[in-house]
């Protein structure tokens, strides 16, 4: 089985950003909330033409003062050494009215941060604009070669290892993950955050974009990351997708059986009902988690110990009812890890731990 | 979304071909074993030089007289046209001493017909000697542009979908599969085998390799074969891999939720005890159907309906003892659908079907 090391450090972490989302801030413009809530680098600029003049906290709920401007073009006042595209889009091809924008960043010399399934260096007008202009570009879901496959080396790992796991795509797997990591810190563990999407790696600078690795490689992949980890307390692997959604439950099973955790977080948005992009209804929580139970099974059990909730949106009353619901449902602790921090999930997590030892 | 349509046919199917197997025949050789027992493709010779002299019949349990012959310039006095490469590897990398064997078939006109990962087209020394020589290349496991999103539009597919599932990969999922669609047409029934693998599409001259298809597309891809199979009575796809196997669980899954289908026939290798390059047990069959029939939950109910055995290498009373077991352990009726055909299976799809409208 051939080792690899995936790519360490996808950007200087000191390069300054602007971030593209043009008619998608604070609608589909997850890797962009992403990046500004969690991101090491500086963010001089957003841009989306219906919100020109406005700044990141009057349009989302991240406290954030970074301007919002009408263009690529008005970003450059700012300084940019990079524009990150912030937009994700099921499918990942890129969207006709991007090009005109991309072309022009890179005419000013600007790096192109990537997350889509279509790659830059890879689309001929892109890249020879690149060249022409020594401008980078970074697709960052591009996966390292000669990954293996997998079959249960993630066991060996000393680390307690966390999944998130959800209830559909889209529901905050990644800030969920991210928000524990953080709490670990605080309470003096080291641990480490798994970056297994594009939004992810764009924020740690490393990471596989399981999505995009060939089907015999997505849980090798996985397991790799987790094998490479270090030696560390605890490990957040960020997860995808859903067991129950039908585009992407395959992605789901590889990083579960890939990564082998022995616990686990149910990660929902309340106001979702159905799957989405069809007409599935979501399942009850308890159901949720019996199938993340027991599709884990086969390699080590593994418990859902907390949910956490994702309820942008909701006004306090709302949300307090939706986190009250989901604990007396499951009998687990809930919340939202971003309203109201972590801290319960992970004092959840190990308790856990404590009483399996 | 956008709408494709797979490779309709990969190969002329009156060209003679070479099954390449050095050092492999009878071991892992499936997909030789496949081509030879189910293809269209007249075989003139399998080349296995441990075996030089013999037929296909003294070393596998295949009824086919086929010489096997010591190299690729012996197999030429038998005019083939093409080079069917006939191992399949686990991780499918081109193996270094395949090399000179190619380009000596390339080098006497032959085509090269190809299922491993790693695409003969992208080699410069293989794809530069086939130019030179007019060779071509088919690389069959290479997927199509523009895959889509899976959404469950298996569901209004008007035929009835019968998917095989497994207890570990390299069971024999596909061979049961192409049984049971004889046996249907046997009966007077429409139907149609959607191949997802290597050696199927080697088969029947479409489909696409699923596990070597991207991960956010996998299931996408196969709910796009089914909606696009035609108007049958059945179809039958072909499982990969298993829910249980941590190397590939994610594709199986992919499979079971972009296929949709209404019954599923289980197939176990009882001699094998252990997944494959793992040292995970098998589970039981119960637990191996319930975990097939729940993980079916969240698109369609679907259930085992009976048990396909390959008892390859056992003996009339161990394999008649072996089926006893299954059927008593499943309370289905179990077969080994190449020794004594999959009439009961079919029998039993059927019945299902009845019992369910």
């Amino acid at each position: 089985m051939a080792l690899f090391k995936h790519e360490s450090m996808y950007y200087n972490q000191s390069a300054k950003l602007a971030i593209y989302a043009e008619g998608e801030f604070g609608k589909s413009s997850k890797t962009a909330e992403g990046v500004i809530r969690y991101g090491k680098n500086p963010v001089v600029a957003v841009i989306d033409s219906r919100y020109s003049g406005k700044t990141v906290r009057d349009v989302t709920n991240i406290q954030s003062d970074v301007p919002i401007v009408g263009s690529v073009s008005d970003s450059l006042a700012l300084l940019p050494d990079a524009l990150l595209l912030g937009s994700a889009w099921n499918g990942g091809e890129l969207p006709a009215h991007w090009r005109p924008d991309i072309l022009t960043a890179i005419a000013s010399g600007l790096d192109i941060i990537n997350g889509l399934h279509d790659f830059l260096a890879d689309d001929a007008e892109i890249s020879s604009a690149a060249k022409k202009h020594e401008s980078k570009l970074l697709d960052v879901r591009r996966p390292p070669d000669h990954l293996p496959i997998a079959s249960g080396l993630a066991l060996k790992v000393p680390a307690y290892v966390v999944l998130t796991v959800g209830s559909d795509c889209s529901v905050g797997k990644m800030t969920v993950s991210l928000e524990l990591n953080k709490v670990a810190q605080t309470r003096g563990k080291t641990s480490k955050f798994i970056a297994t999407g594009q939004t992810g790696i764009m924020i740690v600078g490393q990471g596989i974009a399981i999505d995009r690795v060939i089907g015999d490689f997505m849980a090798g992949a996985t397991e790799q990351m987790v094998v490479e980890s270090g030696l560390h307390d605890y490990v957040f692997v960020e997860g995808q997708g859903s067991l129950v959604h039908p585009g992407f439950s395959g992605v789901t099973l590889a990083l579960l059986h890939g990564s082998c955790p022995q616990a686990m977080v149910m990660v929902h948005n309340p106001s979702r009902t159905k799957i989405k992009g069809t007409e599935i209804p979501i399942p009850s929580y308890r159901r949720l988690i019996q199938i993340y139970e027991d599709m884990s099974l086969c390699m080590r059990p593994a418990k859902v110990v907390a949910v956490a909730l994702n309820t942008t949106g909701m006004d306090e009353d709302t949300a307090r009812g939706a986190i009250a619901q989901a604990e007396r449902e499951t009998g687990l602790p809930a919340t939202d890890a971003v309203r109201y921090g972590a801290e319960n999930i992970f004092d959840a997590i190990v308790a856990y731990q404590e009483n399996q030892s």
